[in-house]
């Protein structure tokens, strides 16, 4: 059964870091903004999502994620008891044990790093881009918290190259995503 | 009961228009993409939701969505039975009857009135709201379609200054909402 602070409040104040798990719900709203942006349309976007207890869901772009949620916790009960997805011609999700975020990193071939905190430097995400375009960087790696308070358990800036803010307030993990997406998509993927 | 398709499918396909029908889902995931923008965080949104029986519902900027899909349906129930969601101090919610879309419309004080569709011309929003900037056209009013296939029943045309399309391919309606919201806040709301 997957953890939901909705339904299981009360189970959860006893769980060590209660107030920061059970959300899956983020995970649902994240998955729906970044596999139905016109980024991942383009087949220009990879999503992996790492849980708190280092494991790792690799997410197919051709992924059709289901809207509704009810049916989203269906499918990450069935992820985590089979540790796979798969419809006959390919995998869409893959769950992958005892690896770390910076071990994920390691395996991707990113030209910058980057972690998204209201820790970080303020940036305008457009003039930003634009400066890693003119350097010749497009693989962008971009870290964005799921967790519905407080700051990343690891330490960021040793796995990052640069941590941004986007705003002054927390934002959610899916107001993140959009705006990244879609700047990305203006600076990178359209002709100058 | 709100309807859900994907819990009252059998009973739907006997309705009218039934494969149109049934998706408060995305209307949640569109709330939670518009309400938690930067847009809206710095005061310059207002949503309405307008339904296929010309029901609109009116949201205050500064009500907190609940996240969790079982919860929204809890509250749009509720919204339906009373006409009115309020906290001790405001209205977040209002629910008007009989009020079609062109009278939503003649209601505000936009600049410019746009519909979003794919059967519209293809535009880039950054460079499509840079010069609806230089007309001073600070007031838009974007019309974005909240079900699950098919075009607009009303005639857009008759309604809007103005049919856009921003990809070849169908887009979710929070998806089209990200692209108008980031572009927005990039374009309109930040010095030159």
């Amino acid at each position: 059964m997957i953890l939901d602070a909705s339904f299981h409040h009360s189970a959860m104040k006893k769980l060590p870091d209660g107030r920061r798990r059970g959300r899956p719900d983020i995970t649902h709203l994240f998955l729906l903004t970044a596999l139905e942006s016109i980024v991942n349309k383009k087949g220009q976007l990879t999503v992996v999502v790492h849980t708190r207890n280092n494991k790792a869901i690799y997410v197919n772009p051709e992924t059709r994620l289901m809207r509704n949620y009810t049916r989203f916790i269906g499918l990450m009960e069935q992820l985590f008891e089979k540790e796979i997805i798969e419809t006959d011609e390919k995998i869409l999700l893959q769950l992958q044990h005892d690896i770390t975020l910076k071990e994920i990193i390691e395996k991707t071939d990113a030209d910058m790093i980057m972690g998204f905190s209201t820790q970080g430097k303020h940036v305008q995400l457009p003039e930003y881009f634009s400066t890693l375009k003119k350097k010749k960087c497009p693989h962008l790696l971009c870290i964005i918290g799921g967790f519905p308070s407080g700051d990343f358990q690891c330490d960021l800036t040793a796995i990052t190259q640069d941590i941004i803010s986007l705003y002054d307030d927390m934002l959610s993990a899916w107001t993140v995503a959009s705006e990244i997406l879609v700047n990305y998509e203006n600076i990178f993927l359209r002709c100058p």
